[in-house]
Protein backbone atom coordinates (compact mmCIF):
# COMPACT_ATOMS: atom_id res chain seq x y z
CA UNK A 1 0.00 0.00 0.00
CA UNK A 2 1.04 3.36 -0.80
CA UNK A 3 1.00 5.33 2.65
CA UNK A 4 1.93 9.06 1.98
CA UNK A 5 1.48 11.54 4.99
CA UNK A 6 2.52 15.18 4.57
CA UNK A 7 3.64 16.63 7.92
CA UNK A 8 4.46 20.11 9.44
CA UNK A 9 3.57 23.38 11.68
CA UNK A 10 -0.09 24.87 11.11
CA UNK A 11 0.29 27.28 8.41
CA UNK A 12 2.50 25.25 6.29
CA UNK A 13 0.26 24.62 3.38
CA UNK A 14 -0.47 20.60 4.36
CA UNK A 15 -3.91 21.02 3.62
CA UNK A 16 -3.75 23.08 0.23
CA UNK A 17 -1.04 20.32 -1.05
CA UNK A 18 -3.24 17.50 0.13
CA UNK A 19 -6.29 18.82 -1.80
CA UNK A 20 -4.27 19.32 -5.39
CA UNK A 21 -2.47 15.77 -5.02
CA UNK A 22 -6.35 13.93 -4.45
CA UNK A 23 -7.28 15.86 -7.12
CA UNK A 24 -4.25 14.61 -9.84
CA UNK A 25 -4.53 11.09 -8.26
CA UNK A 26 -8.67 11.27 -9.32
CA UNK A 27 -7.87 12.88 -13.03
CA UNK A 28 -5.47 10.05 -13.91
CA UNK A 29 -8.22 7.63 -12.25
CA UNK A 30 -6.09 6.33 -9.57
CA UNK A 31 -7.63 5.31 -6.38
CA UNK A 32 -7.26 7.62 -3.41
CA UNK A 33 -8.10 8.31 0.30
CA UNK A 34 -7.81 10.98 2.38
CA UNK A 35 -7.67 11.16 6.62
CA UNK A 36 -7.01 13.90 8.65
CA UNK A 37 -5.91 13.46 12.74
CA UNK A 38 -6.43 13.76 14.65
CA UNK A 39 -9.88 12.11 13.12
CA UNK A 40 -10.38 10.24 9.86
CA UNK A 41 -13.66 7.96 11.43
CA UNK A 42 -16.15 8.53 13.97
CA UNK A 43 -14.76 7.79 17.05
CA UNK A 44 -11.48 10.02 15.92
CA UNK A 45 -13.91 12.46 15.11
CA UNK A 46 -15.06 11.95 19.16
CA UNK A 47 -11.74 12.19 20.28
CA UNK A 48 -10.53 15.20 18.20
CA UNK A 49 -13.29 17.47 19.79
CA UNK A 50 -11.65 16.51 23.26
CA UNK A 51 -8.36 17.08 22.50
CA UNK A 52 -8.44 20.75 20.41
CA UNK A 53 -10.97 22.08 22.79
CA UNK A 54 -9.70 25.40 24.52
CA UNK A 55 -11.96 24.12 27.63
CA UNK A 56 -9.64 21.22 28.08
CA UNK A 57 -6.57 23.47 29.31
CA UNK A 58 -5.89 21.36 31.99
CA UNK A 59 -4.63 18.16 29.95
CA UNK A 60 -1.55 16.18 30.48
CA UNK A 61 0.88 15.84 28.13
CA UNK A 62 0.16 12.09 28.45
CA UNK A 63 -2.93 12.33 28.00
CA UNK A 64 -2.66 14.53 24.87
CA UNK A 65 -0.44 11.59 23.76
CA UNK A 66 -2.45 8.66 24.28
CA UNK A 67 -5.47 10.43 22.88
CA UNK A 68 -3.67 10.59 19.85
CA UNK A 69 -2.72 7.38 20.10
CA UNK A 70 -5.87 6.31 20.13
CA UNK A 71 -7.15 7.86 17.04
CA UNK A 72 -4.72 6.70 15.59
CA UNK A 73 -5.00 3.33 16.22
CA UNK A 74 -9.05 3.50 15.00
CA UNK A 75 -8.01 4.92 11.98
CA UNK A 76 -5.49 2.23 11.19
CA UNK A 77 -7.70 -0.98 12.32
CA UNK A 78 -10.87 1.39 10.74
CA UNK A 79 -9.18 2.80 7.41
CA UNK A 80 -5.59 2.44 6.37
CA UNK A 81 -5.56 -1.80 6.84
CA UNK A 82 -9.13 -2.38 4.53
CA UNK A 83 -7.24 0.13 1.76
CA UNK A 84 -3.78 -1.90 2.31
CA UNK A 85 -3.76 -3.50 -1.08
CA UNK A 86 -5.19 -1.29 -4.02
CA UNK A 87 -5.31 2.70 -3.16
CA UNK A 88 -3.21 5.21 -2.48
CA UNK A 89 -3.82 6.82 1.54
CA UNK A 90 -2.85 10.34 1.77
CA UNK A 91 -2.78 11.61 5.87
CA UNK A 92 -2.85 14.55 7.09
CA UNK A 93 -0.59 14.14 9.64
CA UNK A 94 0.52 10.92 11.26
CA UNK A 95 3.28 9.47 13.63
CA UNK A 96 5.90 11.87 13.26
CA UNK A 97 3.23 14.85 14.37
CA UNK A 98 3.47 12.83 17.68
CA UNK A 99 7.23 12.50 17.72
CA UNK A 100 7.37 16.23 16.92
CA UNK A 101 4.33 17.91 19.21
CA UNK A 102 4.49 15.17 21.81
CA UNK A 103 7.72 13.74 21.86
CA UNK A 104 9.86 16.80 21.58
CA UNK A 105 7.81 20.35 22.70
CA UNK A 106 5.79 18.60 24.93
CA UNK A 107 8.67 16.92 26.61
CA UNK A 108 7.69 12.76 26.86
CA UNK A 109 10.45 11.89 24.77
CA UNK A 110 11.45 9.65 21.21
CA UNK A 111 11.48 6.99 22.40
CA UNK A 112 8.50 6.07 24.68
CA UNK A 113 6.50 8.19 22.02
CA UNK A 114 7.78 5.92 18.88
CA UNK A 115 7.20 2.91 20.77
CA UNK A 116 3.18 3.38 21.78
CA UNK A 117 3.15 4.88 17.77
CA UNK A 118 4.31 1.57 16.80
CA UNK A 119 1.95 -0.30 19.40
CA UNK A 120 -0.60 2.08 17.71
CA UNK A 121 -0.49 1.22 14.16
CA UNK A 122 0.99 -2.10 13.81
CA UNK A 123 4.31 -0.81 13.06
CA UNK A 124 2.96 0.14 9.80
CA UNK A 125 4.67 3.27 8.49
CA UNK A 126 4.57 5.93 5.59
CA UNK A 127 5.94 5.16 2.18
CA UNK A 128 6.52 8.55 2.06
CA UNK A 129 6.88 11.79 4.48
CA UNK A 130 6.43 15.13 2.92
CA UNK A 131 7.71 17.32 5.23
CA UNK A 132 6.23 21.04 4.45
CA UNK A 133 9.16 23.25 6.06
CA UNK A 134 7.82 26.79 7.69
CA UNK A 135 10.14 28.97 10.54
CA UNK A 136 8.22 30.63 13.48
CA UNK A 137 8.09 34.02 11.57
CA UNK A 138 5.94 32.97 8.44
CA UNK A 139 3.93 30.66 11.56
CA UNK A 140 3.08 34.03 13.02
CA UNK A 141 2.07 35.68 9.68
CA UNK A 142 0.30 32.78 8.44
CA UNK A 143 -1.67 31.80 11.89
CA UNK A 144 -5.73 31.97 12.13
CA UNK A 145 -7.36 34.01 13.98
CA UNK A 146 -9.57 31.26 16.14
CA UNK A 147 -7.25 29.26 17.26
CA UNK A 148 -7.58 25.55 19.03
CA UNK A 149 -6.15 24.25 22.37
CA UNK A 150 -3.29 23.23 20.52
CA UNK A 151 -2.42 25.83 18.30
CA UNK A 152 -2.81 28.36 20.93
CA UNK A 153 0.50 27.29 22.33
CA UNK A 154 2.88 29.99 22.35
CA UNK A 155 6.07 30.65 19.78
CA UNK A 156 8.22 28.89 21.84
CA UNK A 157 6.31 25.62 21.75
CA UNK A 158 6.39 25.89 18.22
CA UNK A 159 9.99 26.46 17.95
CA UNK A 160 10.44 23.31 19.99
CA UNK A 161 8.17 21.69 17.32
CA UNK A 162 10.42 22.69 14.28
CA UNK A 163 13.25 21.43 16.35
CA UNK A 164 11.26 17.88 17.05
CA UNK A 165 10.82 17.58 13.70
CA UNK A 166 14.44 18.64 12.11
CA UNK A 167 16.10 15.68 13.80
CA UNK A 168 13.38 12.77 13.03
CA UNK A 169 13.42 14.65 9.18
CA UNK A 170 16.71 13.16 7.89
CA UNK A 171 15.29 9.21 7.67
CA UNK A 172 14.71 8.59 3.87
CA UNK A 173 11.04 8.43 3.47
CA UNK A 174 11.54 11.93 3.93
CA UNK A 175 10.98 14.40 1.76
CA UNK A 176 11.89 18.11 2.67
CA UNK A 177 9.97 20.91 0.84
CA UNK A 178 10.44 25.12 1.59
CA UNK A 179 6.99 26.19 2.51
CA UNK A 180 7.83 29.34 1.43
CA UNK A 181 7.24 28.85 -1.97
CA UNK A 182 4.04 29.48 -4.13
CA UNK A 183 1.68 26.86 -3.52
CA UNK A 184 1.74 25.60 -7.44
CA UNK A 185 5.44 25.79 -7.21
CA UNK A 186 5.42 23.53 -3.56
CA UNK A 187 3.05 20.85 -5.70
CA UNK A 188 5.16 20.47 -8.85
CA UNK A 189 7.87 19.22 -6.54
CA UNK A 190 5.23 17.00 -4.67
CA UNK A 191 4.20 15.50 -7.63
CA UNK A 192 7.99 14.77 -9.28
CA UNK A 193 8.42 13.05 -6.31
CA UNK A 194 5.15 10.82 -6.63
CA UNK A 195 5.77 10.35 -10.16
CA UNK A 196 9.80 8.99 -9.69
CA UNK A 197 8.88 7.04 -6.21
CA UNK A 198 5.98 5.32 -6.99
CA UNK A 199 6.38 5.19 -11.16
CA UNK A 200 2.73 6.66 -11.58
CA UNK B 1 -0.57 8.13 50.25
CA UNK B 2 -3.13 5.82 50.47
CA UNK B 3 -4.78 4.66 47.22
CA UNK B 4 -7.13 1.76 47.47
CA UNK B 5 -8.67 0.42 44.51
CA UNK B 6 -11.88 -2.15 43.89
CA UNK B 7 -11.81 -4.03 41.36
CA UNK B 8 -14.12 -7.09 39.64
CA UNK B 9 -16.59 -7.36 37.43
CA UNK B 10 -19.79 -5.43 36.98
CA UNK B 11 -22.80 -6.26 39.92
CA UNK B 12 -19.62 -7.55 41.90
CA UNK B 13 -21.06 -4.94 44.73
CA UNK B 14 -18.00 -2.56 44.56
CA UNK B 15 -19.81 0.68 44.29
CA UNK B 16 -21.97 0.37 47.02
CA UNK B 17 -18.68 -0.96 48.99
CA UNK B 18 -16.98 2.65 48.07
CA UNK B 19 -19.80 4.54 49.14
CA UNK B 20 -20.00 2.64 52.79
CA UNK B 21 -16.41 3.19 52.82
CA UNK B 22 -16.03 6.45 52.45
CA UNK B 23 -18.98 7.06 54.63
CA UNK B 24 -16.55 5.63 56.86
CA UNK B 25 -13.94 7.45 56.66
CA UNK B 26 -15.84 10.86 56.77
CA UNK B 27 -17.57 9.37 60.40
CA UNK B 28 -14.36 8.94 61.82
CA UNK B 29 -12.88 12.83 59.60
CA UNK B 30 -10.83 11.34 57.55
CA UNK B 31 -10.16 13.42 54.27
CA UNK B 32 -11.10 10.55 51.31
CA UNK B 33 -12.34 11.39 47.77
CA UNK B 34 -13.44 8.49 45.46
CA UNK B 35 -12.61 8.77 41.80
CA UNK B 36 -13.98 6.23 38.76
CA UNK B 37 -12.43 5.02 35.84
CA UNK B 38 -12.89 5.62 33.35
CA UNK B 39 -13.37 9.11 34.11
CA UNK B 40 -13.27 11.20 37.47
CA UNK B 41 -11.84 14.08 35.45
CA UNK B 42 -13.77 16.30 33.19
CA UNK B 43 -11.56 15.08 30.78
CA UNK B 44 -11.79 11.52 31.97
CA UNK B 45 -15.85 11.94 31.92
CA UNK B 46 -15.20 13.30 28.13
CA UNK B 47 -13.42 10.10 27.31
CA UNK B 48 -15.90 8.04 29.19
CA UNK B 49 -18.62 8.73 26.86
CA UNK B 50 -16.64 7.52 23.96
CA UNK B 51 -15.83 4.42 25.08
CA UNK B 52 -19.05 3.62 27.14
CA UNK B 53 -21.11 4.76 23.42
CA UNK B 54 -22.95 1.78 22.24
CA UNK B 55 -22.55 3.24 18.70
CA UNK B 56 -19.15 2.77 19.06
CA UNK B 57 -19.30 -0.73 18.23
CA UNK B 58 -16.33 -0.05 15.83
CA UNK B 59 -13.84 0.48 18.13
CA UNK B 60 -10.73 -1.30 17.96
CA UNK B 61 -9.02 -3.21 20.75
CA UNK B 62 -6.31 -1.07 21.07
CA UNK B 63 -8.14 2.52 20.45
CA UNK B 64 -10.34 1.08 23.33
CA UNK B 65 -7.51 0.60 25.87
CA UNK B 66 -5.85 3.98 24.97
CA UNK B 67 -8.63 6.05 25.93
CA UNK B 68 -8.59 3.93 29.08
CA UNK B 69 -4.73 4.86 29.51
CA UNK B 70 -5.33 8.54 28.11
CA UNK B 71 -8.35 8.87 31.13
CA UNK B 72 -6.19 7.22 33.51
CA UNK B 73 -3.68 9.82 33.02
CA UNK B 74 -5.08 12.55 33.35
CA UNK B 75 -6.68 11.07 36.58
CA UNK B 76 -3.13 10.52 37.89
CA UNK B 77 -1.87 13.88 37.36
CA UNK B 78 -5.17 16.03 37.73
CA UNK B 79 -6.15 14.29 41.36
CA UNK B 80 -4.15 11.84 42.25
CA UNK B 81 -1.02 13.14 42.70
CA UNK B 82 -1.78 17.02 44.20
CA UNK B 83 -3.81 14.55 46.93
CA UNK B 84 -0.25 12.22 47.35
CA UNK B 85 0.31 13.20 51.40
CA UNK B 86 -3.00 13.76 53.02
CA UNK B 87 -5.61 12.13 51.42
CA UNK B 88 -6.99 8.84 51.40
CA UNK B 89 -8.01 8.42 47.50
CA UNK B 90 -10.70 5.46 46.52
CA UNK B 91 -10.66 4.25 43.08
CA UNK B 92 -13.47 2.19 41.44
CA UNK B 93 -11.40 0.31 38.88
CA UNK B 94 -7.62 1.22 38.11
CA UNK B 95 -4.73 -0.55 36.34
CA UNK B 96 -5.92 -4.00 37.35
CA UNK B 97 -9.22 -3.50 35.18
CA UNK B 98 -7.27 -2.81 31.81
CA UNK B 99 -5.10 -5.67 32.15
CA UNK B 100 -8.30 -7.75 32.69
CA UNK B 101 -10.29 -6.47 30.27
CA UNK B 102 -8.27 -5.16 27.65
CA UNK B 103 -5.07 -7.43 28.03
CA UNK B 104 -6.60 -10.44 28.97
CA UNK B 105 -10.18 -10.50 27.33
CA UNK B 106 -9.20 -8.36 24.31
CA UNK B 107 -6.23 -10.40 23.96
CA UNK B 108 -3.71 -7.54 23.69
CA UNK B 109 -1.69 -9.32 26.20
CA UNK B 110 -0.34 -8.38 29.81
CA UNK B 111 3.33 -7.34 28.96
CA UNK B 112 2.19 -4.18 26.96
CA UNK B 113 -1.08 -2.98 28.77
CA UNK B 114 0.93 -3.25 32.16
CA UNK B 115 3.82 -1.16 30.15
CA UNK B 116 1.70 1.60 28.89
CA UNK B 117 -0.53 1.38 32.20
CA UNK B 118 3.00 2.69 34.00
CA UNK B 119 3.80 4.98 31.65
CA UNK B 120 0.30 6.55 32.19
CA UNK B 121 0.28 6.35 36.04
CA UNK B 122 3.86 7.39 36.43
CA UNK B 123 3.98 4.12 38.09
CA UNK B 124 1.80 5.17 40.82
CA UNK B 125 0.09 1.47 42.28
CA UNK B 126 -2.56 0.95 44.58
CA UNK B 127 -1.55 -0.06 48.13
CA UNK B 128 -4.59 -2.02 48.70
CA UNK B 129 -6.75 -3.77 46.08
CA UNK B 130 -9.83 -5.10 47.04
CA UNK B 131 -11.03 -7.86 44.30
CA UNK B 132 -14.66 -8.79 44.90
CA UNK B 133 -15.06 -12.08 43.12
CA UNK B 134 -18.12 -13.01 41.54
CA UNK B 135 -18.39 -16.00 38.43
CA UNK B 136 -20.08 -15.98 35.35
CA UNK B 137 -23.42 -17.10 36.70
CA UNK B 138 -23.96 -14.44 39.04
CA UNK B 139 -23.15 -11.90 36.71
CA UNK B 140 -25.84 -12.65 34.77
CA UNK B 141 -27.90 -12.72 37.59
CA UNK B 142 -27.37 -9.46 38.54
CA UNK B 143 -26.85 -7.90 35.24
CA UNK B 144 -28.74 -4.41 34.22
CA UNK B 145 -31.51 -3.75 31.55
CA UNK B 146 -29.52 -1.11 29.99
CA UNK B 147 -26.19 -2.04 29.64
CA UNK B 148 -22.92 0.16 27.79
CA UNK B 149 -20.86 -0.88 25.03
CA UNK B 150 -18.53 -3.02 27.54
CA UNK B 151 -21.14 -4.47 29.27
CA UNK B 152 -22.94 -5.98 26.33
CA UNK B 153 -20.06 -8.08 25.31
CA UNK B 154 -21.51 -11.53 26.11
CA UNK B 155 -20.75 -14.16 28.26
CA UNK B 156 -17.27 -15.89 26.91
CA UNK B 157 -15.94 -12.11 27.56
CA UNK B 158 -16.95 -12.11 30.95
CA UNK B 159 -15.47 -15.43 31.32
CA UNK B 160 -12.15 -14.39 29.72
CA UNK B 161 -12.12 -11.06 32.07
CA UNK B 162 -12.29 -13.32 35.32
CA UNK B 163 -10.01 -15.53 33.67
CA UNK B 164 -7.75 -12.29 33.83
CA UNK B 165 -8.39 -11.36 37.55
CA UNK B 166 -7.50 -14.67 38.54
CA UNK B 167 -3.98 -14.48 37.21
CA UNK B 168 -2.96 -11.00 38.64
CA UNK B 169 -4.73 -11.30 41.63
CA UNK B 170 -2.19 -13.24 43.80
CA UNK B 171 0.39 -10.46 44.15
CA UNK B 172 0.34 -9.01 47.96
CA UNK B 173 -1.64 -6.13 47.66
CA UNK B 174 -4.41 -7.70 46.48
CA UNK B 175 -7.41 -8.37 48.72
CA UNK B 176 -9.90 -11.22 47.21
CA UNK B 177 -13.42 -10.95 48.87
CA UNK B 178 -16.39 -13.42 47.90
CA UNK B 179 -19.00 -11.39 46.41
CA UNK B 180 -21.66 -13.50 47.31
CA UNK B 181 -21.65 -12.28 51.08
CA UNK B 182 -24.37 -10.10 51.74
CA UNK B 183 -23.34 -5.95 51.59
CA UNK B 184 -22.66 -5.80 55.46
CA UNK B 185 -20.43 -8.79 55.76
CA UNK B 186 -18.47 -7.74 52.94
CA UNK B 187 -18.05 -4.14 54.14
CA UNK B 188 -17.14 -6.12 57.42
CA UNK B 189 -14.15 -7.81 56.22
CA UNK B 190 -13.53 -4.92 53.94
CA UNK B 191 -13.26 -2.46 57.34
CA UNK B 192 -10.99 -5.45 59.13
CA UNK B 193 -8.70 -5.25 56.03
CA UNK B 194 -8.16 -1.34 55.94
CA UNK B 195 -7.81 -1.32 59.75
CA UNK B 196 -5.52 -3.99 59.93
CA UNK B 197 -3.15 -2.59 56.61
CA UNK B 198 -3.21 1.36 57.61
CA UNK B 199 -3.99 1.17 61.46
CA UNK B 200 -6.66 3.71 61.42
Amino acid sequence: MPLITFEGIDGCGKSTQILMLKEYFEKKGIKCSVFREPGGTKIGEEIRKILLDNADSEMDPKTEFLLFAASRAQLVSQEIKPRIRDEFVILDRYVDSSVAYQGFARGLGKKIVTFINEFATDLIYPDLTFYIEIDEKIFEERKKEKKDRIESEGIEFIKKVIEGYNQISNSSRFVKIDGRMEQDQLFRVIIEKIKDHFKV
